[in-house]
């Protein structure tokens, strides 16, 4: 078997694994109108440029994945994150001038909302002696903030917000996204910061039934996520811009995953960031460069995802004006 | 060997296997911080009934808990629970004249806070045209009661609120919590509502960093959680007055597991419930009787929780007389 038969097989494999990941997946609750919103957001801001080319679009994921183990769903394997990279993202997209569809796991942070506490709606507000409410001095800019400029970017439709749970929900609406970004060419950028569960348990493989507890071990098999990002990178959506993320809690062996994942997705970045300093610095990761990014310490508020955006938005032009190249 | 010796090796099995779960525990963050609180939520109301004696105290446990796979923790399983048991029961609890210990999952249901969607924050308030934020006319009962009544139950000192996301957590917060419980004997219930993982991976036995993927099958190995439930019973609070739930999603097993439950943790009642019709109907299962307990569906807004605390308030308090009657 020479080398290009043996590729070849990889793609074959790699395509039964993407049917049988679908084929097993229950269908999407709300498909119909999920398309719909997409359709019509997209639409509009392909339309809403001023020089008649439309905005760049960004479909930014967040938040972590669940991989169901039972059909009637009591226990599940949960991937931590709590999607403050996506929220805090989302804003500085918005900010760089983007329509963003912001992908995220129901629960996690939200864009303009990332200065609250947990629980925001008990702890930002207090009860008057009237027994009227009003927002706890402490916490009034971030209130104001969190439903001004939220609502804004809902508002006037530059952000589009679609909340999933499980593995199933986030590939199939990740699927269904690639489809009007596919139209719209390189001005489509996907900013893939969502941390997607690596295993999961076929739909047909699971127990209908909750697992019965005993006095046994608990032995749960889960088998490989198809790598769903070469797919979208050669089917889905080929010409958008296309950046994933390598988290590792590990910091001497994430630099050479990023690299790896860079060429076995042929991403066009990859943000390589490490558990313990993921706020304050990330590396990003492109086939010809290694990028340290880092937060302006001197400014209490900066973010590392201010500079972040801003390197990634300029490589995203120059991508849009010669796709060909970047890759 | 006979039978009792049997039952004897049962116990030290258990014992045996309880050590090993709390020596293997990472320790509680702010344990101390936690014992303080308790012990004040404890004198304050042990002081102040009309009558002398104190208040009733109730410790609701709420929502899931999760067993982390790795010591970082970026994967665990997770049981599902929206928590909307424990939080519903916590508003009947302190109706009924109680004061509420609430141990439940960190960002789970809160008492007085059922009626909200998702993200109340966003949801619930908008902002005006001058840029100021006012609560959404649909959601303005909602957002007061939230607001008023649970913040009333908070700084009247009825209501505790203690938070937790492992298995690890959770368990050694139940045990702080049965030593001041202890000191106040049949006054003390505890309504146990959490879905407390059956199984877990020894802290030891993690690996330190993410696990790592790869084209293999990922092959998880839990033990099984040990029955605290007989430990709180025969050694943390053996006089308090004890609640446990059984869930299931197929209905044919429920009664039979509830039975064995009440017999195996020696519990005062056990709340059988299915996954489909919980919010309608529980079945309290006790030593001498099944009673099928029903939400009244003649008021719109009336919940499952408003007959079955009524219930359990009356055989607490049967119990307090006469704590031998009841076992």
């Amino acid at each position: 078997m020479d080398a290009s038969n043996g590729s070849q097989d990889t793609e074959q494999t790699l395509d039964s694994q993407v049917k049988a990941f679908f084929d097993s997946a229950p269908p999407l609750q709300n498909r119909n109108d999920i398309i719909q919103k997409l359709n019509h957001f997209i639409q509009l801001n392909s339309l809403s440029s001023e020089n008649g080319i439309g905005k760049r679009i960004v479909c930014v994921t967040s938040g972590g994945t669940t991989a169901p183990l039972e059909q009637r769903c009591v226990r599940y394997v949960d991937n931590f994150s709590s999607g403050h990279r996506g929220a805090t993202s989302t804003e500085y997209f918005l900010k760089a001038g983007y329509a963003v569809i912001f992908l995220y796991r129901r629960g996690s942070f939200q864009p303009f909302c990332r200065s609250l506490p947990d629980d925001p709606l008990l702890e930002c507000f207090e009860a008057t002696e009237g027994l009227n409410i009003q927002v706890r001095e402490a916490y009034s800019k971030a209130v104001k903030t969190a439903i001004v400029d939220h609502h804004a970017a809902v508002d006037s439709g530059l952000l589009l917000k679609l909340p999933f749970s499980t593995i199933f929900e986030y590939l199939q609406m990740l699927q269904i996204i690639s489809k009007p970004m596919k139209d719209i060419g390189p001005r489509a950028m996907f900013y893939l910061a969502a941390a997607v569960s690596d295993f999961y348990v076929p739909w047909k493989d699971m127990v209908e039934h909750k697992i019965q507890s005993g006095s046994h071990i608990l032995d749960v098999k889960l088998v490989p996520v198809p790598k769903m990002l070469s797919v979208l990178r050669k089917d889905w959506a080929p010409l958008a811009f296309c950046i994933s993320f390598k988290l590792e809690t590990d910091s001497n062996i994430l630099l050479n995953k990023a690299r790896g994942a860079l060429e076995k997705y042929n991403m066009h970045a990859v943000v390589a960031n490490e558990l313990s300093t993921r706020k304050e610095q990330v590396v990003v990761v492109t086939i010809d460069d290694k990028i340290t990014v880092q937060r302006d310490k001197s400014k209490a508020d900066d973010d590392v995802e201010n500079p972040l955006i801003k390197l990634l938005s300029q490589r995203h032009s120059a991508y849009i004006e010669d796709p060909k190249r970047m890759r």
